[in-house]
């Protein structure tokens, strides 16, 4: 289309709101192409990489048999029908009639001890700078009223809220955190989606009817700050549409100047496309990364929605957490920590215990975290657990001791100290350290009693006026 | 498109199997153009015209409360949500929870007796020669898993099981009757559809996302022999597609041969377009017309629903119901007689006597009903209540006298008699009749004991050899 | 004990109202011993042998799953765990999970939509005089709020009401019905009860906590008319204290001057002891008796609980009904017809209309019936199906004909007229007759319209100065 | 009685299996008299006092709503219906059809998870000795299939399996663990109770039908170590029959000679009669008792069922449960301490957390608590929050500091050490200390690091060889 053209029809279509149709015809309205060399170029919204620490929530439907039987909870629906294991199957059979479907589950989701207040306080004393929430996960029940699910949405059935816009504004009245939405774009069980992937994804119909009218929804209600993509891997971003709905984000949406999403938009897209990386779940490579990534990864070691049958071993301990965290960010990622609600909307006391760990950990340490920056090295060459940052402006470096040293002395050989060097403990104060005759640096950890807060991750340890090996 | 290319185009389309793509390009591919010029000049299949008598299944999630209050228990949801009416609100107010929902009564909806063989005979024995079921209604609850409509259709919760397929095939398989489908264009509580129709009907997500798609899905999937639409209204043809649909139906569609369809496929179109006239609910002109027609009525008078709240008085008697019958065969039409199943799946006992009554009155009378045709007289000159019918060759005129003469002498105006005349009481034989000297035919009718079983609609008299005047 | 001591010992009683110690001390405090011999001899209450019709009511728990497969609905509970007949075990297999119980069905008895106002008007148009309600059958659920059954009554869970009170409130302010109860002694699957059955009933711990404390809860709370005993015949009526009991109603009781009572009150009583004779259900020997009795019989031929699974011809037509009554009055005893209530509160139609053909015909016919006499004659003696009654006083006598004579003439033969006798069709009038010379009374039935309201059981003759052979 | 006659009826009493009946002649067949004179003399069995730590669980249809709303969560339905608490009272307002009741919550208790080998394993790792479930609580509801509480008991609805039995059964299997039954006297809404107290407790109806039949039930079927009686305070232990049923339980019950019993026997009986002493509850009067006693507290500070609605601030950190559990056994006393499993059978993380925490703990400081006895001291003279127990031999004494001392010196003023004194900290090894002029013993506390085991009660010190002042 010749420019003028183009233009015209960008400020018709804009005139008639009729954005979605855009998405079909590929017309650039504005800065970005809807291709990933334009896309890619889009620089990242500097709030994300400062904010380091995000919490994610997994919370639908799914939440009321709240079972994994050894598979992830979220994925009830298709443990049970799709690939029928075991466990799912014999819990089935054993406590709901012979006819019960996975709907039928959808009135039991009431969420109705749901405090957004009481969530917001949660994760405002966790530290945590961002959240996630899943607004629609597989089984493709929406936690907003979405047109394009009618009578599969939180507000027709089920809790009769709408989900996503109450935790929105709990969030956004009462703390600084940013608020960011999951979406997932396939649905394993929808039969439009089964088959137009039968056919190899040669139609459209399932991306035109339900997921660009959906995300297109969520964006303009919700105003996300993140759209966290999943669900893309069977299908070519083609199919999704994905480059033309990210143009359409970057360029015309009401989050354009902000938002930032993953990396998760069409088969072959992780770790190459998008904003910040997300690659696999759980990703955590623990060496220094040239692009922005996330490491998402849940503290139920073996499920993302809230599993009824999780015992406090499947649980991640604080100081598990914490390693997560830290050698995470030495390395240039961001933590996205997740828990899931129950169906009756609560924040269980086991989530709770770890995230006022977490939150009380960052109040003493945080500093080494928020805004910091990869430092030369990330791992110490003389002791392991010990990972490094700097902060934004370089002046200080950080060594973070995940293991208490024998005999209270830390050695490090990746710093190299001078005269004007000190050390300090954060939580503590000023220690002692000394350089030995090999170069290494030797840090005096005080006698500390057992009561102390500071307990987990010991210790940071902030240098000021080191240089590096 | 020149017919050369239209041609091309049909065939592709027809390999590809594109048809609905077919649709909005208004493409012909064979006979009928989606014009109501071409439509209305397809010719009515004959077998219509001669079934006389259909049956109305009115079953969904409505049947679940299954609550009139004073209006129709399948519009429950528009009582309640829509018009809020008092006695509806009331009703959910005192037996339900605060937030409960329209959709949180669709797993209730479980069918658990619904023996479709048992239904089959019940319609056998009430002699009716057609039966149409609800596909979906207004609440866009699919009684067959459409692809359109997930979560909320009978497979997907509920019954869990197609019950289109399982009424259909017990049909087929044990009776003579054909099988039609009534489907609900508008869902008045989709949101799309509101906002659409708020919009003036300028854009037509809604009929490509849902009804298009469903319409194709019933007609390919149940080969319907009557497709009866209705909530058409509000919106004009054009949003709807109607005639590029009815051109698919008529040339395309495994049904195209025997087809027949009702006239509501736009704001209009009823009495105007289409197949047979159904015009208004209940429409019962009682004057000859000029275009096949049917008057759809309910058992129960202020419901097609089922409704718990229907008492004994509420329900038309068998000779209320014989006399809708036989004034609309007389003037040309067919009867659709309603009636609506539990959420359980039964057809109750006042229903079963009904259909009994009106199936042993047929059995005696049903060749003054069955293939008839309109006489030269509906009505009796010179006596009330009496409708007439001729064979559908002519030789035999049929007077139908719904209420018993007084002193045992029913006295005809409209037939001239000849020395040759007979008349024959169906169920009895000859009876005597003169005529009297202003040419009143005066056929006496016999003294019959009061345990006869010709009970209602007396009686049918058979003339053999008369003219009209 | 003295005599002037258990005047004191009564006197003490009563004061303390520790009338239910008294039951187990056998004293006499009055007119009745507790021994058959004593009571056998109270007089009956006119008034029962005066009303000749009663409509039985069965409702309860039972009315939930509200399925026969071939029994007895309101033995559902026996029929799925005691005998577990095969199609109530599949029933419950097909629709509930595995671990489901019959009390889970205590929340799901609603009755919703009971209204005791319409209850009373239809059985006030029904013609009946008596009206007799399960306060509790053999599954213990007792529809009254019993402290022998807490938290398995009527109040505490299910309707949340007491039904007991607000249907006999209903009836007895806005009808002349007497109002009755039917209590079920045993409950087969308490254990207890169980128990005690299984050692020979030489305990009486259930009838202590039980039985007795729930018959004088109803007798006080309620005043019913009727006691209506069943479930009585594995125990002897030593283990029930039934003539104790009996001894407090007819002596003490609130009820005690116009209550009446039927025979089942422990093994081997039916029939033989108590107010008027049961027998069996259904009992009809169609013969005249010497005491007065009372045919119990369901509309639905197989069950007194509503059953779902009932068809149209598994209800008694209104000619099958009256063929009961008339047999039954003629011989001296009453009709007690049954009708079972849903579980949401309602008199389904099938039943309002028997009901209001009952009703209907004993508004023309029921000078025949009420307060009448058996007659020296039952059955005519030359026609078959021709019984017999007699008014009050002698002075009419009414021969009812349950089949339309053959050439429209009855004759009878058991008739002996005379010069001033007269013949009055009720409904119709006056009707001739004349005396054959084997002395056989003919009467000449009238030639009436088929749409004539005298539609069953034609048709009483109401001969006055005749007597008989 | 004459002695010779008390013995032969004891005898026949026996053959026939009328141990109850023998309750309400106050017949002494055997050692212990129904009297508290003599049922306090009996010894407590040994085992009791040597286990010191034992796990409370309160279990039932109020782990249904799991509602505290600021009061108890297991008093819910008294909450709602007796107190009308508001925050109860606005819970169901908002959630349930304004008919609900609480029996309809029972079907609901499923116990669906309940895994009763894994809460074996989890009560033997957390070092207690002896668990005590509720079998029954105030709502009367059973955990087993009491005859005396027919449909409302655990197996006739709700989990539909005998819980007392299946966790009975996996304790004994599994573990060393003593098991014992809670048993609520009351049945605060039971309405023959309520009759009772309103007319001052001069009846037994309630008692002789309920309570007694159900604890002589348990006590032969389930053969607890520990009868914990509750709900007795409102009437006096006449009216509850409770020396009768103490001395058939002391003399004839098949858990005699093993049993040990509280002291909750009727009004007044607390802290004076019966076996230990709980006084009240959370009863920790941190001074030497004479008797044997138990401080019963709750992890969730203001419940003792589980609470939904319980923060994660609203339970006891283990250090405030050891400080209550070395107070308690410091003083002579046993801990009890309680939590709530859910509805759905399971013992959630934070509860699983507490017990694995106080299981550590006790593994490397068990030898101070279990089979311990109270020493000279409780209090150390010159430290507060140091508490004293000494080895059941004398041979040890144990002084266990709740806080870590400042400058890591304990110092102790109870103590006497000599030349032969040595100190252990437990779970460590050999620590110095000296006595100064004052005679204050100066023990050093190592320098551990932060990952150390011993992680609270800093930290047991074992003297051998000391003395006290």
């Amino acid at each position: 289309m010749p420019l003028g053209v183009a233009h015209l029809f960008c400020m018709i279509m804009e005139r008639a709101s009729l954005f979605i149709l855009s998405l079909f015809f590929a017309v650039s309205c504005s800065q970005y192409q809807p291709t990933w060399d334009s896309l890619d170029k889009r620089p990242l919204p500097e709030w994300y990489d400062e904010a380091k620490i995000g919490i994610f929530l997994h919370w639908g439907v799914f939440s009321v048999p709240s079972f994994g039987g050894g598979d992830y909870a979220e994925w009830f629906w298709y443990n049970w029908k799709g690939s029928k294991k075991a466990p799912t199957v014999a819990f089935m059979e054993k406590n709901y009639p012979p006819d019960f479907t996975y709907p039928d589950f959808a009135p039991m989701f009431k969420a109705e001890l749901f405090d957004p207040n009481k969530w917001a306080s949660l994760l405002q004393n966790s530290g945590a700078k961002y959240v996630v929430l899943t607004s629609k996960h597989l089984e493709g029940f929406t936690n907003w009223p979405s047109k394009a699910s009618w009578n599969w949405n939180s507000v027709d059935t089920g809790p009769h809220r709408d989900l996503v816009n109450d935790l929105a504004a709990a969030i956004r009245n009462s703390t600084d955190i940013y608020f960011g939405l999951y979406y997932c774009m396939f649905e394993l069980l929808n039969p439009i989606y089964i088959e137009e992937r039968a056919n190899g994804f040669n139609t459209q119909v399932y991306p035109k009817e339900v997921t660009l009218p959906q995300v297109v929804e969520i964006v303009n209600a919700y105003k996300p700050d993140i759209i966290w993509s999943d669900g893309e891997w069977e299908a070519p971003d083609t199919y999704w549409n994905s480059t033309e709905f990210l143009a359409w984000v970057y360029n015309e949406s009401p989050v354009k100047d902000h938002v930032i999403v993953n990396d998760r938009w069409g088969k072959g897209s992780r770790c190459t496309h998008g904003g910040f990386f997300n690659c696999g779940d759980h990703y955590n490579p623990r060496t220094l990364q040239k692009h922005k990534w996330e490491n998402a990864f849940s503290m139920d070691k073996t499920s993302w929605g809230y599993r009824r049958d999780a015992v406090l071993s499947d649980y991640y301990t604080i100081e598990e957490i914490l390693e997560e965290v830290v050698s995470t960010v030495s390395c240039g990622g961001n933590a996205l920590i997740n828990i899931g609600p129950t169906h009756d909307g609560r924040i269980v006391p086991v989530f709770e215990k770890r995230l006022a760990q977490l939150g009380a950990w960052l109040k003493i340490n945080g500093e080494a975290i928020y805004s910091s920056k990869p430092w030369t090295h990330q791992n110490d060459s003389s002791t392991g657990n010990v990972w490094y940052t700097t902060s934004y402006n370089a002046v200080h470096v950080y060594a973070i001791a995940l293991e208490w040293p024998d005999d209270n002395i830390l050695k490090l050989g990746s710093v190299k100290a001078s005269s004007g060097s000190t050390a300090t403990m954060l939580g503590y104060g000023k220690v002692n350290f000394e350089t030995s005759s090999n170069g290494v640096v030797q840090v005096s950890f005080p006698n500390l009693p057992l009561d102390t807060p500071l307990m987990w991750a010991w210790v940071i340890i902030r240098f000021d006026g080191v240089s590096s090996y």
